[in-house]
């Protein structure tokens, strides 16, 4: 089994080759940011450190995968067996999951001898980029959706299967009841939701048919989806197996004008008393389509939400980056047009008016502030909150935020002073 | 090490369940496919056939993922049963890695007992969706490229990590000559690239004592990344080494006004003699950006393709879908709107017109067409080609592209029609 180490772009080891044969190991300061707000963003949810942790415990190159750079023909041995010997030593600063973020602030700070920090570059990036990427997309669901319960249907259309699973915590913290991937149930101990699929109510001569069967075997979590032939149709015959005494929790409509739908649904279990049967909507479902429908009063109870959220369609990258800041005490900057850094290590100093977020100061470091302590010398300092502690400390910091950035349109933007 | 096989959605396994209680396991076909083009692709490569399989091989049901579904108490005894002895053991069709193919063509069918082969859905969509996606979009950049060198550095902005692996792969099917990534370099032994980021230019006292530093560490294969500070500058000071002796491959540019600059830096080699420098550039570029640039006239031999290559940043996601065609030999097909399936499984024939792709017919299965059976009862009933047969298949397939459909912009639909 390949370890995480290999994940790692080839111009991180011929660096960390020059700089152990130039002397080069002086202790440097990495930054991870984001440089600008992407478009469609107000804000940022901070995501991935422990995912992230969990992955530098395993970033260790095994003897197949020294074997293979060795095979490179370009490499030295003596950094071979450097890479041999290679350990997460670095001490490591982050702004905790779930905190609300904007431009230019360090989500991860990462100290140590220069070889031993820069090799860290792009499996850093790669693993906090998305988790932040979806935290925040299910942010902007969660807004959207006033109280009414989302579930994550993306693990099919998300790009690969560890993106359909840090995605799944993601939006977890972001809001999300939960989701319809096992794997992110069983690793993050997160509620799974999922009943039927249109093969499912295919497969059987009738509809009724299919209905009845799935709730024979479910009998206390039934969700029927009503628009394989015909949505009135399908509701009606929810209807009359709900008269049987069948307990019904939902009917799910997966296509279709879905504003109407929902209410003509909605009604033909009400006209006969039941008012308790939930109405899930699912297909390509995004946060404007939440605000939208339920603006205009459509009756939804569930949303499941899918390839928009967990491919983050509207923004799918965010121009993060992992850049040398300081090394050996000295300010580390570069000048390239449209990417210019800023030196030394960081503290985010966050301040409030009326208990809302009014602006951040992004000073050079030390201790009281968004950004803590995480690692030291490669070793945990503190233990690191539950997932569900990460989801109440994002509810918290949603109350603060500034009800303009709580727009799913671009508003003016969060005042970030570096100083 | 959790297997595969929890990569599904909850409701494939209450389907299964459903299905054995009512005894339906009868022969089913799901099949999976475009059912739109996207707007901004005017044709698809298939690709991710080989990590497919390799997962089916992985997709089963270990001790603690069994005692996780048993924990959510919504399954029966005798289907945790199942669930523990399930092995792929299905008949798969797909047209091949590397074939051009247009929406409504079955990529993959899999054929087998109707709950075997429901419970694969997540996990067939997952990885051929993102397989497929991009594979064609680096088909976009190769065509753009006009036989310069393309490079993907997208491992750090990927969605996750296998994203980052399958799009090295996909990519390098799509005509890309390598990758940064050494996952991918190792795995599938794609050519990897990279030499050095701002950071090590930023260590040094003197940009120029960074270019030596790294020159005498890998005298054979160095590309100075010269925009750090000043990017005429920096190809001033690679010209002064050049001028020593040292060899040196190229310079990169990551920032600013790329046309210009790659043209003043290239000049400055020229006109001392050096016109074997290669100029490389990366930094946010996408196939529209390589177009535009080659047009003007802008001297650049390679480009490092990255975020918006791995993300499929313009069009994030496929409308794929895995449908049930075929029950028992009998047709199956769903009638939600703009969902509409078509049963049966299905051949793809394709029809020429002087050498090159006219129209493609879908029609009921027969062989001889571009679906080709892959695996019969779970086992390959052939050798899988190697990547670079698949690599050459693509570029075979493109030579019979009609030139309107390699135009980056949409241009009329290719003829699919449905019998």
């Amino acid at each position: 089994m390949p370890s995480k180490a290999l994940f790692t772009d080839l111009y991180e080891l011929t660096m960390a080759q020059a700089y152990l044969e130039e002397g080069k190991t002086g202790r440097a300061v990495f930054s991870l940011f984001v440089r600008k707000m992407p478009h469609r963003r107000n804000f940022l949810v901070s995501c991935g450190l422990e995912p992230l942790l969990e992955a530098l415990e395993d970033f260790k190159f095994q003897d197949q995968e020294i074997k293979y750079i060795k095979s490179l023909g370009i490499f030295k041995d003596w950094f071979l067996d450097y890479l041999k010997e290679y350990r997460f030593n670095a001490d490591l600063y982050a702004i905790p999951e779930g905190r609300i973020i904007f431009h230019n602030e360090p989500i991860i700070q990462v100290e140590g001898p220069l070889p031993d920090v820069q090799i860290l570059e792009t499996l850093v990036i790669n693993i906090i980029h998305y988790n932040t990427l979806l935290a925040s997309k299910s942010a902007r669901c969660y807004i959207a959706s006033k109280g009414k319960t989302l579930v994550d249907f993306g693990l099919r259309r998300a790009h690969g299967l560890d993106a359909g699973l840090y995605g799944a915590r993601a939006c977890y913290i972001g809001g999300f009841a939960g989701t319809s991937n096992l794997m992110a149930g069983m690793k993050y101990n997160i509620p799974v939701f999922g009943t039927m699929a249109h093969s499912f109510v295919m497969v059987f001569e009738e509809e009724e048919e299919a209905f009845r069967a799935f709730a024979k075997s479910f009998p206390n979590r039934t969700v029927f989806l009503i628009d394989t032939y015909d949505t009135l149709e399908g509701a009606k015959k929810a209807l009359k197996l709900i008269k049987e005494g069948i307990k019904v929790v939902g009917v799910r409509i997966d296509s279709g004008d879905v504003k109407s739908l929902s209410r003509e649904v909605k009604e033909i279990f009400e006209r006969e008393g039941f008012k308790d049967v939930k109405i899930v909507v699912s297909g390509g479902v995004d946060e404007e389509d939440i605000q939208r429908w339920l603006s205009e009063g459509a009756p939804i109870d569930i949303f499941g939400v899918g390839t928009k959220l967990l491919t983050s369609s509207d923004e799918p990258y965010l121009d993060i980056a992992y850049k040398l800041v300081e090394y050996e005490g000295k300010p580390k900057f570069k000048l390239s047009p449209g990417k210019k850094t800023f030196p030394y290590k960081r503290q985010v100093i966050r301040h409030y008016e009326n208990g809302l977020m009014s602006y951040d100061e992004v000073v050079p470091y030390r201790e009281g502030g968004l950004v803590e302590l995480v690692c030291k010398k490669g070793n945990a300092v503190k233990s690191l909150p539950t997932l569900k502690e990460i989801r109440e400390l994002f509810m918290e910091e949603l109350s603060k935020l500034p009800p303009a950035l709580k727009s799913l349109d671009r508003r003016e933007e969060y005042r970030v002073i570096l100083l």
